[in-house]
């Protein structure tokens, strides 16, 4: 029995960059933190900056139930139990309901023991369940309302292990980003390293995707935005009726919510131009239909119908029409956004808290977010959701726009 | 002909407090702002505060277009035509669209002239058609989804008039708060005089509607609006599946989001939390299930359903889950709330910038709002978006609820 | 006597846009807000836009202090007593403050009446005394600080007018920007119309002021604003410590607060480049030493020494060091402010809400000014404060002044 | 030689909670980043939680140059080379000046080693010098600006040694609010630590300083902190002539910059008072006479001085007046700030950005400091210029004052 009278122990090892990491400390923490104690029996420290270090530690608890919480929480940061055992399952008995004690994910590569074996869990997304088909011995995620009676679900912690994700060498240039979100950092080194990282998913035959809201359009940004679409730097463009409807109504009007974007003037009853183009929308049945009739020759939208983006409008309450694309049910668009950003590799999201919480809830964590908004609120949850690999830049849409669309096109002209 | 050359005139007429209330000066502008130029023919200024003043303004425009466009604008701000003329009714040719030149409401009170008789329009609501019985001579609002074939739709602004909602007496308290959204205000006032309002509504029978976010839950604000809802001053709320999943969480397990609400530690695993309490839900098949059941036993929503509280959650893109009482078509929940809102007296907003976006655009100008949050801009959003009846209150929700509280149980214990 | 019994009176009149400029109104409020009431004896209305009108308003309270209360608010609002008199002027009786009763001023055009005569007030300033010397027969507004016994101070609001700057219609396209503090506004209008103002300062010959923060360095746009500088378009600088210390540890050590500014990245031990630079400095004398011994060769500094840029750096507690030129006392500092920027033609603040809100007390209410924060709330602050000349950029420094530079050097070219 | 080619080698030793308060990590990080490469030569982990770690760790650079860089970047974290030396010391050449490559000070306790015994360093402060008495063998941080000709500096990073302060265990509670700004934290929680410290603070005979900006008087909160005063929980307090002229003001009148604090009433030419309030206080003499001869009656001011409360008043550029009692000069305004705040025990910063970075500047890192502001932003500031120890809280001053007063009200009659 250990000091502090904690006779409930497992051993669990951790290996990886875990000093650099800081995944280490925070197992210590949480060890302590609820209530259990640890020995480290054992410590090898990679001597050079990539070498892994690994360590033996001693989980030490006063109770077995208090031993399996600390187990479970620290399994979430990479902690696996020496004395592995085979993930526990059980058949859900309810439609769109796991069984209690199903394991939750998280949106790290996860991997969990069938007779021995290590498999991969597919479908990676934090907030999910895993389900197993021992037939074909596969496991993915898959959402609570999803779930349909007899699947197999992973319940518990054992026998499921999680590989966080380190610090990436290649991402270096934007950990500096990410520190914080202060809005005193240099600006031209942000924006030059989005419009790097748009240009090498192209080349590289990635997938952009482009998560936005209207203020591109009430800012002035149409234009920079098409040009980036005509370029291919945007694959997937996931947006509300707001932009959509906006974006439209420039194009027809050459206002958005009664503004002239030309000049700044506020047209007098312009804020009907908005419904307008909305029920002229409607009456036409739907943005694709109003490009090939010559309704709609320009905006994002156009672009996004011209240039074969794959686009989705999801609905919200606060949304006026809708357009006739648009998706009103939340289940539903969804599911579109979890199958449109299974193979994306770099996801911008730009002036939209609501769909880029979305989106970030979807996306596994290994691929690159970066996320730009004036306000250092939208950037400060997406990261207290666990949205890690979110790199924030607070600045402004219209400036931002177009000096990266400079940027891009600099690369592209120095490429071509 | 006049010397700008604008040959194209008629005569409109405002009355009221036009100037007290800028109206007037808005109609001028408007009517140079779109290329137009007037004469005023008349004018009365009340000698006293309280007596209305009239203009008689001749307004004159290049063209019969350009003039249209313009009465078509300042005809929002009140002024009529004095040749009057019966509305132009169009009937819908698609359903869930108007007909071109649809007339677009605002959310003031208004009327249309049929057979030369003025009736007042129903269900006022801003962004709507408006469409005519005409065998019960009777007008309403109609969002543009709802529109059948074959219905009667007012066309142009001819034969409508609008009553701005001038600066009412009674609110005078409320005004200063209105100004800006300075955060620079004494709080301690405008804490009294929402608790006033609570206190009166309640008193005289009114509806007040709380529209909130899960900041309630986070912010350890729990207890204080239960004890708002025990005490009678809540009648309906609208909320997401946020604030209830957190709610049921911290009843369930303590925690919000895995941070404990009693002490502010963070319990690791904690955020599973969330999880786990929304598939509990699911599993039982809803709240008021849960209620009965003893399972949940305290909180927002067990509140709800303890002193008959209407709720409605209402879902988005962002949801775990979602609980089995959300309503995840935006389009239902719009029309649920446009339902629950039509007599609802006071609107309290807290913390939640989409649902406070979406029921402000559904609520006519008379109606009382309040908007309480600790980032400006959801309350410049608000009043950008023509929500000119709302009081913005930048501050932070658990202390604002925790004096709110203090002020309305003294109210009560005084009147006792 | 009236109804409500204020049978104290005054005749006043009012002149000039009173409708258009939102006056009228205003002084109606203000009359009754302070308990008096008011008769419209005579109202002429302007028939066009740009055509003056006339009221002459019986101003009424029940007591006489309270009439005289009323009079003095609202004639700052330009409305001037029929009856007019002489101004009254006390002696000065102590140093550095005035005689109670003493008339404090607005930063409108003012005007005083001596033996019958109007005379204009010189050095106009927001929250000062007039003193006048009898002999020449002038007047000029003067900081309580640098009252001195014996001058000649007014006294009371009889024999002041003021004259509201209305709305310019040269300045008709910066309005709209002004509207409100939303960032969701088109920021291309806006960046065109800044960078048309500075061009137009530069042909007229007039005078641009900057007043700038150290987010000018941090956010890596020293190049921007040397180029400005080099093309002739600031006359006057403005700062404090902070910019020109991260601006030459810039120069220096290629980084600021010890981020490089062309990557990124933090250099560990780098915020000591801060304070080594400023100490350097501080062993050769100052900033034109270092320019002169070739220490320092590059950076915003730099500039303004080789291009006779007046400058003005002006301490606060806050500060590092601090650098030999800064002027550590905030009286001293003020002091040469007000000469500095007495002729000063427009004005454009950058990211300081310190130095933004201290020159904005001290300019009279036609001097253009623009202020570009990313924090809405400095914005709001200024307004608040009276500086209601104020156009208000919500939008991020570096793609700002980005953008800005691409526009005036495109407009310097197509007028070359 | 090493892999990397970096031949020039040191070894540091580096012990206590190490991994703990991720010391370590940070060491490695900064080695690596600066083109550096490691060793680990020995480590051993600390077994409980309490128990100290030790790490041996070869440093490896490509020039000596570089490895003195590395070293001395790395000292600043705690890392002392085995090979100990003395400290070196230079003669100061310059008035306000040091030798360049002068240490330059952290908010760390620090020591330094003359002939071999190390001697902890007084008055530390960050951004200064060491200067050194070899008579007495004392040391002490020197701001710049007081450095004299021929005073002994320390000069580079041999012989200095710095102990970073680790997470106390006693400040736990606080730590959960320090983890980032978000506005999603239980309130109740913060509140009632903050009111547990002052309590504690004042059970403990230590010393609180409170830093307020006007906000406190706009808001509402003049009573609330007279009540704090009054009840002995503030023995010193920094401010700005605006709070003190607000205050003031609002003793005289009833009104902050004109807006009535108990109904909230705008009072038209209201904001004159302000002025007339410095005028009077001019004419006076000080606050102190208007106290003593009853002309000041009530308010924070008038608090302090019936109290004995230490207070200091720091001019900006931005004063109007400024009172008599206001320290003008920013150079002698630290100078007070440093020996009154050299005490001090808790520190307790209430919306102002300003004053709030220029104490956080000031105080060793080893003072308990929390920072309550509506505008995450200067909580954002003060975190970004290394003021570690400070816990902000996003939150509203009016309702957050109110609700601290009712807990230490609670505290105190729950002790009596």
């Amino acid at each position: 029995m250990n000091p502090a009278g904690n006779s409930y122990v497992e051993d669990v090892e951790i290996s990886g960059h875990i000093i650099d990491s800081l995944i280490l400390p925070k197992i210590l923490d949480a060890i302590t933190a609820a209530g259990g104690s640890f020995l480290i029996k054992k410590f090898t420290v990679g001597q050079g900056r990539q070498d892994p270090s690994y360590a033996l530690v001693e989980v030490q608890a006063p109770s077995q139930e208090r031993l399996e919480e600390i187990l479970s929480a620290i399994s979430d940061h990479g902690a696996a139990p020496v004395a592995d055992s085979d993930c526990r399952l059980a058949a859900a008995d309810i439609e769109g309901a796991f069984p209690e004690g199903f394991y939750s994910t998280t949106n790290q590569r996860t991997e969990i023991r069938i007779d021995d074996d290590w498999i991969k869990v597919a479908d990676q997304e934090m907030d999910c369940g895993v389900i197993v088909d021992l037939e074909t011995r596969t496991a993915r995620c898959l959402p609570m309302v999803d779930v349909r009676v007899g699947q197999q679900v992973v319940v518990g912690h054992a026998g499921v292990r999680v590989f966080p994700h380190g610090r990436r060498e290649d991402r270096h240039g934007f950990e500096f980003m990410n520190s914080s979100v202060s809005t005193e950092k240099p600006k031209g080194v942000a924006i030059r390293q989005v419009a790097a990282e748009l240009f090498r998913t192209r080349q590289e035959g990635g997938k952009t995707l482009v998560v936005g809201g209207p203020a591109i359009v009430h800012s002035g940004s149409v234009d920079y935005l098409s040009r980036l679409i005509r370029g291919g730097y945007v694959q997937t463009l996931f947006a509300g009726n707001a932009l959509a409807a906006h974006d439209i109504e420039h194009a027809l009007f050459g206002t958005s919510l009664g503004v002239r974007l030309d000049c700044g003037d506020i047209v007098e009853a312009g804020h009907e131009h908005h419904l307008r183009a909305i029920n002229r929308m409607r009456r036409i049945g739907g943005i694709r239909q109003a490009v090939e009739q010559g309704v709609l020759r320009s905006g994002v939208m156009y672009e996004c119908i011209k240039n074969d983006v794959d686009y989705l409008l999801a609905g919200s309450i606060r949304d006026d029409g809708p357009l006739p694309d648009v998706v009103t049910d939340a289940l539903r668009a969804q599911q579109i956004m979890r199958e449109k950003s299974r193979d994306v590799t770099f996801c911008l999201m730009i002036a939209t808290t609501l769909h880029s919480i979305a989106v970030g809830n979807l996306l596994p964590a290994w691929v690159k977010v970066v996320c730009v908004d004036i306000n250092p609120s939208t950037v400060i949850k997406l990261s207290d959701r666990g949205s890690f690999q979110t790199v924030g830049i607070v600045t402004d849409v219209e400036p931002f726009l177009r000096a990266l669309v400079v940027e891009v096109e600099a690369m592209q002209a120095g490429s071509a």
